[in-house]
């Protein structure tokens, strides 16, 4: 069946998992999140079952306003390992799974980003990606010497600007730059290292990169960006998209938008692969299934339930929580809360329902059913062109992953969607994505 | 005999060894520098002779000048292994190694170095350490966005706020901070969260970070810097000093001068170990390691050698390499070259015998002899006061380190001066440096 090509999986990984209330399951190891073993035992979980990369998102500051008053020490997304180092640990204790750490354009410097993955490239012997993301929140910026966040337009100018310094750098040797001639004494062929130079109006980098070509040419870009500026990024540049569509109709739109501009850089249609992230809730029975979030949703104390609901509602915790949402009283926050209220009105839902629905999956989208169901519905988006496969977020971890490994993966394989051996060495072999042409070599013929 | 307290010692493990032509070695693997089993087949070796930590020496950037013309080309020192994505690798591949990674305080943010060497120290179980230094070149300064070199004061004013900030956010959580009760929901004591909100000259950083309190409390801190400024870091933070003295009586002085500052700061005299960096060559015989070094010097090429003088006297390449070092003509060099200079007259060297000086060990101290005079010369600046231990650099790597393993480590522990096995399973507990207090707690006494 045509519909049926084999789907790409990464696995996100982030603290306990992506409930709220991941930590207080009876299965979960609170103190995990800081914990090598814990993120080993899911990699090699993962590496077994074949998935493409680990994925970790990321962020650089910690929000400690208190709203309303006793929800922050109730969150477990609060202490956790650096991606970078936690990846580099993990590099060398697996031996095929991609390695995707995500770091913001907006605080860091090129010279260190195109370094540090590079070196993360041979280290993994061709399995790094990196994931570019903006930020945006004012608790980042005041870590980083700012009073507030980057206005947006000029966040990802500087972004699309600093990729490509990174991408400039990582082409500053040739492959077949380091001749190793110890009979002549001489090293390197000094015409395939190449200086930079960037001068931009963000950045000024000379180069050149003090690390070889890697493994996979350069690691693998990793992008989220729904703006026009961030479709542009992606198409230019990303080899995977991660994105965040909650329906299908979204999810197919976004998904044509994007591939149709790859052709405008010269690049086929395949050269990038979209990929949803989503939580499943996976049971042998819907009602198995849904216990399992009901399980987990019970958990959510009130106080941290609200606080979801906080940035866009306020403070609701004066309502009956099993009671319908409460239109703001004030003007202000209504047309911020619209979504959520669309959302509480269409399915009738109560404050206690509402912010579960977002605990559930921090914020992404959620799915509840068999294995039959999940992967018709993932059958779904791909017949749809909606994805090219999808960046799994369990709500507990380990188990969650042990769940979609142990149920939903033989279904996928049963369908002949997933692959049961890589298909090479590097993540770019395993994603099927292009290997990327130095641009001196290139230029040379 | 009470001058033979045991010592401590370190593994400086750049590249493929610190003799120039150490990758022209028959035994070495030119493309090493890249891969990690170089660096594992290391760090077992180390780990395994008990040695109390690995370090890696760093610069961001490559000095592309090609003076005298085809001296690049010709050296090694050009494409590595980033030290914190290598050494976050060997975390997980050792279990009681001491792991130390240079970064600079001129050309990175406060958060992103407290962070990452907190996740290196949960990975690794307590054996993470920073190497703090300020940067000095402008290739470095080329590739951060500046024209030149930051000035020195100032570069030193940086870090020394940098350094008060790194460590104020490593005591952002309490060691007791988080407490996971699972039955009431609480994940964390919030009176044990602290929010540092640092607003100084260079830098505005609020935290907390998001890394949980360390096994060690917190990293390692090394400094080498000899400079007044340097010497106040050291004295008031620094649990190691990498020292640089190339004379018995210049590290005694140094030595004296150090530790004298300690009682400033409340800080005994043995919270701070000194380890000289030093370079062996080492024969069963004196004429063995003789050769050694005889080899290896006849493998660096004239270019590269004479490239080695080239800032200070200026283009030698005109003159007969096996005569008499010239007074150069330029005055402008003249007062730059005095030290080389001087050198060369009081041991009558060629030109070439002088670049080979310099070649053999990166410009650090060299010592050739056999494993009695070799520990001869340790026990003699341990006795006199001018060390705590030594950081080994061996001139090609791995044998430089497996001829020190094999013959220098069994006469030291002969002499009671080395252990046989680890006291702790921290670096700080090996290092016998003392745990710092969270000043949070210690206010609350």
């Amino acid at each position: 069946m045509s519909t049926r090509k084999p789907i790409k999986l990464g696995l996100s990984m982030r603290y306990l998992g992506y409930h709220a209330a991941a930590w207080r399951h009876p299965e979960a190891d609170p103190g995990a999140a800081s914990k090598l073993g814990h993120f080993l035992r899911i990699a090699r979980t993962a590496e077994a079952a074949k998935l493409d990369m680990l994925f970790l998102a990321d962020g650089i500051g910690l929000r400690t306003r208190d709203e309303p008053p006793g929800a922050l020490c109730r969150s477990h997304q609060t202490a956790e390992l650096e991606p970078l180092t936690l990846l580099s640990a993990l590099a060398g204790l697996t031996s095929r799974i991609g390695l995707v750490a995500t770091a913001s354009t907006t605080y860091n410097e090129p010279f260190h980003i195109a370094r540090k993955w590079a070196s993360l490239d041979h280290l993994s012997g061709g399995r790094a990606g990196w994931n570019i993301v903006t930020s945006w929140s004012e608790a980042e910026a005041w870590n980083f010497n700012r009073d507030q966040h980057m206005e947006y337009d000029l966040r990802y100018e500087r972004a699309a600007e600093f990729v490509e310094v990174v991408k400039g750098l990582w082409d500053s040797w040739e492959g077949d730059a380091l001749v190793h001639d110890k009979a002549s004494g001489i090293f390197f062929d000094q015409s395939k290292l190449h200086v930079l130079d960037h001068k931009g109006k963000h950045f000024k980098v000379r180069g050149p990169l003090t690390v070889a070509r890697t493994p996979q040419g350069r690691p693998i870009l990793v992008q989220a960006g729904a703006s026009e500026q961030g479709l542009e990024i992606a198409a230019r540049s990303a080899d995977v998209v991660y994105s965040a569509s909650h329906t299908l109709e979204a999810a197919r739109d976004y998904y044509a938008k994007l591939k149709g501009r790859l052709a405008k850089y010269g690049r086929g249609w395949d050269d990038l692969k979209v990929m949803p992230g989503i939580t499943y809730f996976i049971g042998r029975t819907q009602a198995e299934a849904q216990a399992k979030l009901d399980q987990l949703n019970e958990l959510v104390a009130p106080e941290l339930g609200l606080s979801y609901l906080y940035g866009q509602m306020g403070d609701l915790s004066g309502y009956d929580l099993d009671g319908p949402v409460p239109e703001p009283q004030d003007p202000r926050i209504r047309s911020m809360a619209r979504m959520a209220l669309d959302l509480a009105r269409r399915e009738n839902l109560t404050i206690r329902q509402l912010y579960s629905r977002i605990a559930a999956g921090f914020g992404g989208r959620v799915v509840v059913g068999t294995p039959e169901s999940i992967v018709d519905d993932m059958e779904e988006w791909v017949a749809a062109g909606a994805a090219d496969g999808f960046n799994i977020c369990p709500p507990v971890l380990p188990v969650g992953l042990d769940d979609f490994v142990e149920l939903v993966l033989p279904e996928l394989r049963r369908r002949g969607m997933f692959r049961t051996e890589y298909e090479g060495t590097t993540l770019r072999e395993n994603l099927g994505v292009p290997m990327p042409a130095n641009r001196y070599a290139a230029a040379r013929g």
